[in-house]
Order: C-alpha cells, then structure tokens, then sequence
C-alpha cells in the first residue's frame, strides 16, 4: 500500500490550495499513479491538512510505504528543513512505515523541457 | 530574432537565484530551444536583473519578439498582476516589439507527468 503526499506550502489565497488539490486529483486519475493507493494533498502552513495530518490520512487508510513530494521550486528553508522535521516526527510516530521524502519539484532535469513545452504549446494548460 | 525570459520570484538565498539562472542556461542548451535567440534569467524582487532590465537585455540584444515565461506555481498576485504591470511598461516603451507573457509553470497539465517522473525516477534530479 503506496501512497503519495503532495505537499505545497500553502496560501492565503484559498484557490491557490484548490490549484494543488485539484493538481493531486489529477495525478490520481493518470495510469502512472495507479501503484499508489491514493494521491493526497498537505500544507506546510495556512492551508489543510497538515503535513502530520496528511501522513496521518495516509496512515488511516493503510499505507505501508509513503511518498512525500515537495512541490516546490527551490531547495530552500522549506525543504531542506521544516519538511524534514515534520516527516521525522510522524516517522518516528510509525517506525514500521516507509516515509521518504523524494526529489522537489524544481530539482527535476526536465523542468527544463517541461517549460520549453508551455511556451511552445500554450493551449496545453489548465 | 526570439528571445525567452524565466521570471521567477528572486529570493534573499542566493543558491535559490542561482538555481533559476542555471536553469535558463539549461534551457538555452536544448536542441528545441535553438528557435530562441537567448534564453536569461529576470527577477520580480530581491535579484538581478528585474524584469524591465531583462527585458532591456533582450531588446538590446536584437528581440523582435519576446516570451516572458513565469516561473511560479500558482497564479497569485504576483502572476495575476504584478508581473503584467512590469512588462506592459517594457511593451509601451518598446511598441514595435511583441512582448507577451507565456502561462505560468503550475498551469501546465504536464506538472502532473513530471510530478510522477520524479517520484518514480529520482535519480534523474539534478
């Protein structure tokens, strides 16, 4: 049982949380994602569910192994640290689950041909 | 003469500019961006150079034509308004060259592929 966390840093503006929700429901319905049971969302501030809660959720719903994506651009304070505590706290909550937290949005190669795609292709966007 | 201009938010962490300034350049060495005459890095705050000066950049460098791709997640303030207001200056100061503002990263539908990309495969990350 594979789950996957999405975690944003969460806004003020609540469409800004409703664009990552709908961003994991999105995820859920593509073929890649069926090995994971289900494809959450969670804030790291001023939105919810937690972090904690989302791992939580995940938990609740039987995972055995959990992966925390952090949609985020750079490898700043967020991700280097305050994500990291929080997963920690959970981890050490439920030390026979796999929580492991993956590459963030903006270290992945192909963000590069992904936005030489947008700017080629502006009808493919939401 | 087509030039694309990565907008990012600027950060006081250095790194964290550095990473969008590395990222135009890897941009700029794909084989589907040899249709751009350069590809630079601008800043709406806190980093160099601003958007007007990157637009300045290109202008000077020849641009007839100009893609301002915003690289940010959501569309909040600073997509919706501030970085418009930025160029639309640029655009009356120059009226024979098309500037015009691409979508913005988090609007693609491809997020989602890369999202599972990355997940799936972490050792393609920088």
């Amino acid at each position: 049982m594979k789950h996957l966390l999405i975690v944003a840093h969460g806004s003020r503006r609540e469409a800004s949380n409703d664009e990552v929700r709908r961003l994991a429901e999105r995820i859920a319905g593509l073929p890649e994602a069926s090995r994971f049971s289900s494809v959450r969302a969670a804030f790291l501030e001023l939105a919810a569910p937690s972090i904690p809660d989302g791992i939580q959720q995940c938990v609740d719903a039987g995972a055995t192994q959990i992966a925390v994506f952090p949609y985020f651009l750079s490898a700043g304070r967020h991700v280097v640290s305050d994500i990291p505590t929080e997963v920690a706290v959970k981890q050490q909550e439920y030390p026979d689950i796999d929580i492991h937290i993956t590459p963030w949005l903006g270290s992945a190669d192909t963000v590069a041909d992904l936005i030489l795609q947008i700017v080629k292709h502006p009808e493919h966007t939401a």
